[in-house]
């Protein structure tokens, strides 16, 4: 087979574990596979670059940090490929300009456009295992770019886009995809399989075992991704296409963010444009609106509610409150809530399941939590609670639908 | 002025002082000139790196080495960019794939071939200050290389050739070249200009202030070089072309070294092929040999003497030791001597100047100095004497020809 693995900071945050790294791609490649590595920087080591460059240059998100925090995988990558050849092996590091790892020119946060598998595809017909900066890439202009945190993973996934891997391995410091948060529900399971979709939304509502780009990857080229364990060698969550032969459980995983807020705004005229105009000064200061919700309200306004990332509401109740004002007759009754929690459960079963949006409010009823907002997709269902509910929501969904 | 700046380590060891060093930039760039920076790895971070890949592949000298000492220059690069736009001046930096330094493939030790001097001259003709990270380059194979140890020296000067620039002011944490080092010679002044030749010598010699490579690759290309400090705005030491209409000074500085050792070999046969014979070994086994003497002595045998890095005096002794008794007939009489120390005094003015090894004879002769060997070339006398002595020679010599 041939295999893309990537490895993640903590899985190469010492020397020692560079070297059990190092064992576990000579293990793959003894067993007659062809292995290529993907790494990201040792576990810190992009802060401290981060911490440099915003010493000398306070908000700099350009070129030039670029050219800095990139070093942190080159290294681990010249590292890597020391250590297998130290264990015998034959190792050979590429960087982002080496591969040819094309992108945009959106500094801090590029998206790949293009890889040249050529001086892989190379390396590997010598036998040789070929290391990758994970991370970064170059634009049209040669200038370093790099791709946004948890990058790497994304990297990983295009890589075995580009030299068709049969699956791309992402080796972390958890055992897989958890049915939800194994810290908050004790009683939480690893998953076996799960669909591209399902990982798409986990990944978005919280899961941060795997960068949602990467998904989206794996999704949009066909390319299996195994998250699994560096430190056992036990399998972990396979990420998938969904095999329609086989029938699929409703709920696959529950989540729970609590870093939105939620703004409402009161007696908004209930006329063509006004949304527009509402979310137009948000949109343009850059601010993600998640969940929008518009109650029809009497004397012919309405109310708006929706949510944004707690950090933003600030700045989003301020750009609000200018805009009310130069909206004739627009309501200045804005009110914020950054105590709420996103609770959410998904699942492809969903789609051939009716009644478990039913199911749902009735285990929430169940413990006497009350319901803010309601959002839909066909495979999620997405609601917003008291904060202080969080837990009990999470452990009261996972109990009623998974365990 | 086209001008291109090199800073070493030390003067880019702090966040503050590349600060400073973004002043020094900017304030040439506002007195007209055109700016080309060549930076060094912050002092320290060199040696961190070397550790790390020691620590996973002890006497690792290669390509993946190379891949992880480069970054070293890679941050400072980037810093300095940012630095030189937060102080409001415009900035780019450049890595060795970015200018095309284009090296051979000598890991650690590569030697510049060719510079793509488009990149920095459309970077000049947009006013802007090309910051390049010194030390690296690619190979043919689009590898990173590295020059070896001030290497960023040699970046420098390569850059002026290559850009045309008017001259290439190294910065260091000294003020200049002295006639001596000031650490042992008091009365040590700084020379205010020195010919290539001169410094050519003086920096094979032990002078540390400037990378003999550097040095060459000036003379090979008529590139005026200016030594000066980091520190001050005081001018420091021109290194330049030979003015043929100014008198030279007899002897410009003086130097020492201690991390020689001497071997002799007695007894050897007096026949033609045996000091090939002998020096083969050495040679094959990458031992540089400095000084040699042969002395004819008695019963158609001689004895040769000479001198080599301390470091390889043991494994030396031992390889001349394993020839000797290979060659028939040779003197298996090896002594090693490590307590040694080279005195020089270098000048061109030594050419049109006659009597000054007499001269320098008499002076170590005053002090009962004893001269155990002897060396020449136009414009520099070595000799090597006992260890003990060495600074008590250096003062003699300097204060009977400089002061």
């Amino acid at each position: 087979m041939r295999l893309v693995k990537k490895f993640g900071g903590t899985s190469v945050a010492t020397i020692e574990r560079i070297r059990r790294v190092a064992a576990i791609c000579l293990g793959s490649r003894e067993q007659g596979h062809e292995v290529v590595v993907v790494v990201s920087a040792m576990a810190g080591e992009t802060n401290r670059l981060l911490e440099l460059a915003t010493q000398v240059h306070q908000g700099a998100i350009d070129r030039e940090v670029d050219v800095i925090v990139a070093t942190g995988e080159q290294v681990t990558a010249g590292l890597l490929a020391l250590a297998i050849r130290q264990a015998g092996g034959d190792a050979q590091s590429f960087l982002g300009h080496q591969v040819k790892i094309r992108t945009d020119s959106a500094h801090a946060c590029a998206r790949i456009e293009s890889i040249d598998a050529g001086p892989l595809t190379d390396c590997l017909a010598a036998r040789r295992i070929a290391v990758i900066a994970g991370f970064q890439g170059i634009d049209s202009t040669g200038s370093i770019t790099t791709l946004g945190r948890g990058g790497s993973d994304t990297t990983g996934v295009a890589i075995a886009a580009a030299i068709a891997a049969d699956c791309c391995e992402i080796y972390t410091d958890v055992e897989g995809v958890f049915t939800a948060d194994p810290n908050v529900v004790p009683n939480a399971r690893q998953i076996e399989q799960i669909s591209f979709e399902e990982m798409l939304e986990l990944a978005s509502l919280g899961a941060k075992v795997l960068q949602l780009r990467a998904v989206e990857f794996g999704m949009n080229h066909g390319v299996p991704i195994h998250v699994r364990s560096s430190f056992t060698d036990r399998p972990g969550t396979w990420v998938n296409t969904e095999d329609p032969d086989m029938e699929q459980p409703v709920v696959s995983g529950v989540t729970v963010v609590v870093d939105e807020a939620k703004i409402t705004v009161r007696d908004v005229p209930d006329v063509a444009g006004v949304a527009w105009k509402l979310f137009s000064p948000l949109s343009d200061g850059g601010i993600i609106v998640d969940m929008i919700i518009q109650n029809i309200s009497a004397g012919g306004t309405v109310d708006m509610t929706f949510t944004v990332a707690r950090s933003d509401c600030e700045r989003a109740v301020a750009l609000l409150t200018k805009q009310c004002s130069e909206l004739t007759g627009a309501g200045k009754n804005i009110t914020a809530d950054s105590g709420i929690a996103k609770v959410s459960i998904v699942g492809v079963g969903m789609r051939s399941h009716s009644g478990v949006a039913k199911k749902m409010f009735e285990l929430l009823a169940g413990e006497s939590i009350n319901i803010q907002m309601i959002s839909t997709s066909e495979i999620k269902i997405s609601v917003v609670v008291d904060e202080k509910y969080a837990e009990l929501a999470l452990r009261t969904l996972h109990d009623g639908f998974i365990v």
